[in-house]
């Protein structure tokens, strides 16, 4: 379709910051190949350059016919049999790992009940029943229907049987809520129509209840997916565009991680907390509906929730790739495994790519061909629908050894959000798929790009929220980490996200007609990834630029000071520390660069190597302060927090200001503001510290 | 004097559980000087030995007249002078360190008022004075006198000027002030005298206002100290025992850090409390005085405390000897520097221990005859007797280095506590002074000792709590910590320390004429910390033996079954989680062990010897969890947290076992011991798991 162009591009990668500036190099003069790998061994070019070549994108599309046949909720025996599928796979004779296994956790996941479907009608005052939405997707393609596919409900929303007057609430905000009690409309047992986006899920019941709301209902807004076409004929199968009955699925949980056991792993003897307890569940009954449905709500609603919460045993596989060198040092790649439905966008286009990727490198070393520097540990992750939970889990079972070994971690969960054209292209090149020929790096700094003091124009990277399994190693653990896809342009579309995400309608024959037919686009997210972990595993320094931390710091700090500054000054509260601390940062990290310079020129020893890379390695970590945000569950970067306002600054100091800004001097909000500034100070002098010559303590 | 003989012995050193045994090897045969510092080198015991015998007593003896001859409190110019002392000693052309430098913190300190000193005076119903305590110390040596001998106090007792009848309380505990109400005794409005012991010294205010007391007395009792002695020719000058009128003071401060920045460095910028809203001061006036005069004190009693709380500039002096081969990995050794009064045990002994070993360091390195593999780093920490204030700030300053790339700390404060004889010893061993030429080890062995399954009669070590500045390093930062002195033996004196600590009697003739004439026992501990230090700094594999680690926690495990198993299964609480992670934890050491044995054998590669070294610095800190304790501050160690109970045994656990004891089944109590135990699983299963070769990830 004309209208919607390809774009590759690398989305919200936080940390991995000079990756982008590297990834453009890809017509560095080759190396020769060293058979056995020692311990002064750096990347191998004509090797990566092999792989490249090698990931195959019709393997990864039958990857993906097979990952996305069956719908494979999280611990349904579809789901269990991809597990025996990745063990198989990464357990071949001619292309497996070193090892691989399977670990299960026992998790708090939320279902709706077979006997009782979740209802929504519309009743007249008598109660008879003027109207029901659907229960289910209409089955369009044959893959709508059968017992398999779970329907739409809003995952974790209590049981409950609401009915009352039905108020349309926009997307439900805390500032929807009050904008109708400030028109005089009484929300008092109504049933809110909201609509998707705006706010977190879980977030419109939250707000809703505030305000004595019975029951929400939220859906997907023609306008905010489909670009406002809602037809059949404009709809799937005629297009990519949602189909009137489609409904988003989701998890309407506020944390992440398995709901029972925050902080720990959710091994059976682990502490679990009693369900009646928890924080985080909506507390009011809510279910989503298809836009079909919504016009159609008028009056007198009646909500019937059966969802139930069961314990689950659900699994993440891990394949392992032994480093030759440093097998203490491990870089991640992992994808989650379970969707809603099929889901053969999310999560399975990342899998088959996961597949195809670890296919390739496992068939080298099983050759004898090649072993990585680092270990690789390859994950398959169970549940992260439901929250993240085999990854959050993951990291709390693992903490101390990711923490001192983690290098980084890379996660390709949607690998492909839009349509692509396949092209030829000139070897030793990743073609972006629908340019023309542009190298992956050129059209990257096409479309997403930002202006470098020291580099000029170079791709931009976004920053990392709570989307996908890269959010516990990066908030809770202080990994580096990256999430890569290719997505569509957004000047040709507003859609919020791929249209049918989270639907009964994201399946192999969508994929195949609409997203990325002839699959170059899985391919060159397998060339990106690939190279990247290739980079990350055997490069011999570390390829994690921290001069280019320095100028996201810059950033955060020249906002700060423009739209906090004068607040701040106000209430004699001087920001130079914080100016301080972060030419600290930028003359640490300017010289570190020229001592890796000054070191790939010499002959460095084996353990120089090795002490500048564990500062590399180690840099993310310092950022870490778990006393920072108590309130906020599992998160403890002091950089990448999650922040209220729009402005790209510091979360903390930001969060903070916004809170005291209308409270007197001297309230407690200030003296959290002025906290905040000193907790900032010290991880970046701490970073700072970090990057130094480790002689000068 | 007879009754107080002499005992080598080695208190409270918790993690470097393996440097006992170590010790004890001061016969292995010696390796040939190799005088460049290469990759491979590991200890030369050749080296170790020159540096034995060149560890002098009577520069020991030297340095603490040098050190103790002013009154040095903490931020006073005397402290200032001997931070310029100990700046001149580490920069010493001939014996200085790589580099010395001094740090400041902006700290908040206690001192009683010049204008009005602090007065206890026992009045008539009408008002007159029928008597008052001594403001000050007896000048019985012509020390005791002089502007620069602070007047006893209770540091960051508040002022007030409370009257009452009085009330013995025993040790003021919080089951003394119960009996004394369960016997009618009215409390309210009060001054309670109490003695020293049983209790932190704060907590005895804390007990009291609970009460209703008004006022607090706190008095050294001869019973504790001076063995029931208390006559005037039988204390000193005339003996090592507390006369009459000394008074120990002390920090009554709950918490350690400076006092306004709890987590954050005290540099000036950084976010300060509000002093009126700080926790963990005394909540009344409290006062120490002498045993002379607390036998007197009878009836209506006046308190006069007019402490002031002041911002103070305290210095950390750091020395640093940069490390030949792993300049990233630091060996601290540390020791505070201010003191009460002259300070000559506490601290001096050790700061003289402290500069005769850096000395003679320092003098090998300035020749280019040695430098350490690692990285060492002597530290004299600022304003200890306050609350560790120096050696906090330190660490909450240098929080993500420290934890990266530190070592070990030893820390020695009060080296000799007890009297000693000198003796000559054979080379090549270190003299146990008192006992006829047995070795430390030998010695240490014959006092303090246990039975472990694997080595038969070990010497043992005790738990490091929060008395010196190791605490902020092992309970904060999870790096292993040791804490040496030489101790008198308990056998012939049950005094609960030192009799002098704390007042105007700690002088150096005190040390030179009844703790250590003669300075061997100084020297003593010199060669032992010094052993370690080097062990630690130039061992190739690092001498941390971690199956004694699992010793303790099988001990620890067993104490559990046996004290808390019934209580637990009553509840249905299962131990064996705990017990399987404990044989976890034992196979991985046991497996470890080998491995480095096996490796020893072999010619390891540089990078294999890094990466097990890895292994065994970062086990102690997968004990850590900052969520496990969250009300006490600064303890995140799961083993090593303060314990309530006398049973050895896993705090967490123990503590939280004895709240929930008598509060019903499903009580929140109750999920907190399954909430500890599932930490304490967790941390055991994650140091196992760090002790697992590192490619089994």
């Amino acid at each position: 379709m004309k209208w919607v162009n390809v774009l590759g591009g690398i989305v919200g990668a936080a940390a991995l910051l000079g990756l982008g500036i590297i990834l453009g190099h890809f017509a560095i003069p080759k190396g020769s190949y060293v058979p056995t790998p020692s311990i002064f061994q750096d990347l191998d070019l004509e090797i990566l350059e092999s792989i490249m070549q090698q990931l195959d994108a019709s393997r990864i599309r039958e990857n993906l016919r097979e990952l996305s046949r069956e719908p494979h909720l999280a611990s349904s025996p579809q789901d269990e049999a991809l597990v025996q599928l990745l063990l198989q796979r990464w357990r071949d004779p001619e292309s497996g790992l070193d090892s691989a296994e399977a670990s299960t956790y026992e998790v708090l996941l939320s279902f709706p009940s077979r006997e009782q479907p979740n209802r929504v009608a519309v009743g007249d005052p008598t109660g008879n029943v003027l109207f029901s939405c659907r229960q289910s997707e209409q089955n369009l393609t044959g893959e709508q229907g059968g017992p398999d596919v779970v329907p739409p409900y809003a995952a974790y929303a209590p049981p409950g049987t609401p009915q009352g007057l039905l108020v349309y609430a926009n997307q439900g905000t805390e500032e929807d809520f009050m904008k109708l009690q400030a028109q005089g409309i009484k929300l008092e047992g109504t049933i809110a129509l909201t609509r998707y986006g705006g706010t977190g899920r879980g977030a419109k019941a939250v707000n809703a209840a505030k305000h004595g709301v019975a029951g929400v209902l939220v859906y997907t807004d023609p306008a905010d997916i489909n670009d406002g076409q809602s037809s059949t004929n404009e709809t799937f199968p005629n297009s990519w565009r949602l189909p009137p009955s489609g409904v988003e699925r989701g998890s309407y949980y506020e944390y992440f991680g398995d709901p029972l056991t925050p902080y720990l792993p959710a091994n059976p003897s682990s502490f679990r907390l009693d369900p009646d307890t928890v924080s985080g569940f909506p507390p009011i009954p809510t279910q989503p509906i298809g836009f079909e449905d919504a016009k159609i709500l008028l009056c007198q609603v009646n909500v019937s929730v059966y969802n139930r919460l069961e314990l689950r045993n659900s699994s993440n596989v891990l394949g392992i790739i032994r480093g030759a060198v440093e097998p203490d040092r491990y870089v991640l790649y992992g994808n989650h495994r379970d969707s809603w439905v099929h889901g053969a966008v999310d999560p399975s286009s990342g899998t088959a790519v996961l597949l195809e990727l670890s296919r390739v490198l496992g068939t080298l070393l099983k050759k004898g061909t090649w072993r990585p520097r680092r270990s690789i540990v390859f994950a398959s992750w169970g549940a992260e629908e439901f929250g993240l939970i085999g990854s959050t889990e993951f990291t709390e079972e693992f903490f101390s050894k990711l923490q001192e070994r983690a290098v980084a971690y890379i996660n390709v969960d949607i690998s492909v959000f839009g349509v692509s054209l396949r092209l030829n292209s000139p070897p030793g090149q990743i073609p972006a798929p629908s340019l023309g020929g542009l190298s992956i790096y050129d059209n990257w700094i096409r479309y997403f790009n930002r202006s470098s003091p020291v580099y000029g124009l170079v791709p931009s990277l976004g920053s990392l929220g709570a989307g996908s399994d890269y959010a516990p190693f990066i908030h809770f653990l202080g990994i580096s980490s990256m999430d890569i896809a290719y997505t569509y342009d957004r000047s040709k579309t507003s859609a919020r996200i791929y249209p049918t995400y989270h639907t009964a309608f994201d399946t192999f024959g969508y994929v195949d007609k609409f997203v990325d037919p002839g699959f170059s686009s899985h391919q060159a997210v397998a060339r990106t990834a690939g190279s990247v972990l290739l980079r990350l595993s055997d490069s011999l320094f570390l390829p994690l630029n921290v001069s280019d931390y320095g100028e996201t710091l810059r950033s955060f700090l020249q906002a700060a000071q423009q739209n906090l500054g004068v607040l701040l000054e106000q209430h004699s509260i001087s920001l130079v520390p914080l100016v301080t601390a972060v030419e600290k940062f930028e003359g640490a990290a300017g010289a570190l660069d020229q001592r890796i310079s000054a070191l790939q020129k010499a002959t460095p020893d084996p353990l120089q190597v090795r002490m500048l890379n564990d500062q590399l390695m180690l840099l993310e970590r310092t950022f870490l302060n778990p006393r920072a945000f108590p309130e906020e569950r599992y998160y403890s970067h002091v950089l990448w927090a999650p922040r209220t306002g729009s402005v790209a600054t510091f979360p903390g100091l930001a969060n903070a200001c916004s809170r005291a800004m209308n409270t007197s001097l001297g309230s407690p909000a200030w003296a959290e503001v002025q906290r905040q500034l000193s907790i900032l100070v010290v991880a970046l002098e701490g970073a700072a510290a970090t990057l130094r010559p480790v002689a000068d303590f």
